[in-house]
């Protein structure tokens, strides 16, 4: 990040008609902004473009679920027409829906704003081995950095993560595990909503999945070989993109909104590829699920939205967008005491 | 409430594309939404009016805020020149902004988008006896009650309160400790930010207000004319029209987002003039001010942004409206599993 764009965003701020400090969080957002883009006032961060990543998971043999796994195909179309409610929040901010196949489980029809680039009909169980090679995450990796060069090149100043895959609350949760050393039992959530036996068999899941790929004692260590390796074995396709896709917004100096846990196991992913990157990362908000607020103490991000939301999609980072917005447009529109003649407090 | 069109709201919710209740808090929105219009899907809250009530406090000559008295009106010449950050915001958001002096301390310039509806030049010094007399609290109360109406009228769809008056936060405290019984030192913070021993004799100030006005003996009982008479003795001329403002929007039906403290201690009134008005109120945000919690409790609402902003204007409650507009377009946009085809959970 640019220090003296952030320290000029923060003497601005001090000058604005306001008392000092009183946006709160905001005030940190607009001084992230300025040192992302490296100018104050910092760009709009509009349009934005969310991408929705997709993915299907072998451990959903496992049971770890009660939803088929058709669902993500399903939903897949569903986002393509237009009726999901990350398409009804998307056009509530006015940001643009762009759909990757990375790793479904099914052939998909083509349909307008559904990429293809499937690497593989899902992962294989992360509960016998390893859940991608190394060459698959990679691939994903690579995918989803281009797609955020891609919309930057077409114009768009904001991304925001999104994600479909059933199952996928279950390679977050070990992905979480992995990279913090928490205890499965603290990450692991009810994801869509499952009942208590079914909780501690996702849990079992989960240990097994750390074990049988020798990430079971302590975080995974430091560097970008030990964090491919992990993301490979116990990541989905959907999180080895959406990490790539915050490499590549990083790489264009552009925001990106992370949505909920699973984008936040994934954006530890890439603070092992690329610690820095997490730099140009916003929490757009904190999802019911408990490893969302581990992922997010590890990567020092506050959340904007907090609402006990739990859908994935985009939807809560899509929410946080016009907060992100608010933020910058202050130090573009935001009269100074001196230039309105207000006076500023006795001291 | 329409409790029909809740409960059809409710159903409706769990027949859309996503799991049950992971849209969490804006579930509860969106079914208070149609209970207020009495219509599912409800109506978008949009477009929205900003109304900014602006007076001062006779309380300022006691030194409960470093900032001089004449910022008031300056600040008030600053959201007619759309230089505040309420006027970002509202740029933002898409929502209209009408500044309304009820009592500030000066004669206005006239000004595009400022009505005067002057009440008095200010309160008298809510610490040596009552405010305002009964027939001031009932004339600030008819203004907020007209604004609401005639914002309504001119097709707006949502209300959001804004204040603005030096030392506000004083009479707030006021406010909040009357109709709550809580203890002075317990919902007096520091406003605009004061140092220690400001903040021990703001606490003071209040506790002799309460005193001085025979309120000091547990909360304010039941009862519209037990209200009136707390509302004039503590309160502002802003927060006598914000609570009518309440009034207003609950009488033509319309959602009216709180902003933090002032409005918070307003709503208090609002609940004691008439305790059904409260359903049509949303809860913006919550403030860095410790009352604004208390206040938020005692109506029953959760907030829906929570940034430790301290700022008042309306910005909470700006930045709160596109939650509301979310909440309300998911049930017009959002396919049912039926519609798209998508499968349901196994249960």
């Amino acid at each position: 990040l640019d220090q003296g764009a952030m320290a000029e965003a923060r003497s601005h701020q001090d000058r604005l008609t306001k008392p000092r400090g009183s946006l709160g969080v905001l005030e940190d957002v607009a001084v992230r902004l300025a040192g992302m883009a490296g100018a104050c006032p910092p760009p709009l961060p509009a349009p934005a473009a969310l991408a929705i990543f997709a993915g299907d998971h072998g451990v959903h043999a496992r049971g770890v679920t009660p939803w088929p796994q058709e669902v993500t195909a399903q939903m897949v179309a569903n986002f393509a027409a237009g009726g999901a409610v990350a398409n009804a929040f998307a056009n509530q901010v006015g940001a643009s829906v762009t759909v990757v196949d990375v790793g479904v489980a099914a052939d998909l029809p083509s349909a307008p704003g559904l990429l293809s680039r499937k690497v593989a009909y899902g992962t294989a169980d992360l509960s016998q081995g390893p859940a991608m090679t190394l060459e698959q995450a990679a691939q994903a990796l690579a995918t989803g950095r281009e797609i955020a060069r891609d919309l930057v090149a077409a114009g768009h100043r904001c991304l925001i993560t999104g994600d479909m895959g059933i199952a996928n609350t279950t390679a977050s949760a070990a992905l979480i595990a992995a990279f913090t050393g928490e205890d499965p039992a603290r990450v692991t959530g009810r994801g869509t909503g499952i009942d208590d036996a079914t909780h501690r068999h996702k849990i079992d899941v989960v240990r097994q999945a750390l074990e049988v790929n020798g990430l079971g004692a302590g975080a995974v260590p430091e560097g970008p070989e030990a964090a491919l390796r992990a993301l490979a074995a116990v990541g989905g396709l959907e999180h080895a993109a959406i990490a790539g896709f915050i490499l590549g917004g990083a790489a264009a100096r552009v925001p990106v909104i992370l949505d909920g846990v699973i984008a936040g196991a994934a954006a530890l992913a890439a603070a092992g590829l690329a610690p820095r990157a997490i730099d140009y990362c916003l929490a757009g908000h904190r999802s019911a699920e408990p490893g969302h607020a581990t992922a997010l103490a590890a990567l020092g991000l506050r959340p904007l939205v907090d609402l006990e939301l739990r859908l994935g999609e985009g939807t809560g980072g899509l929410l946080a967008h016009p907060l992100v917005c608010a933020a910058a447009r202050v130090m573009h529109e935001v009269a100074t005491f001196d230039s309105a003649g207000v006076s500023e407090k006795n001291s």
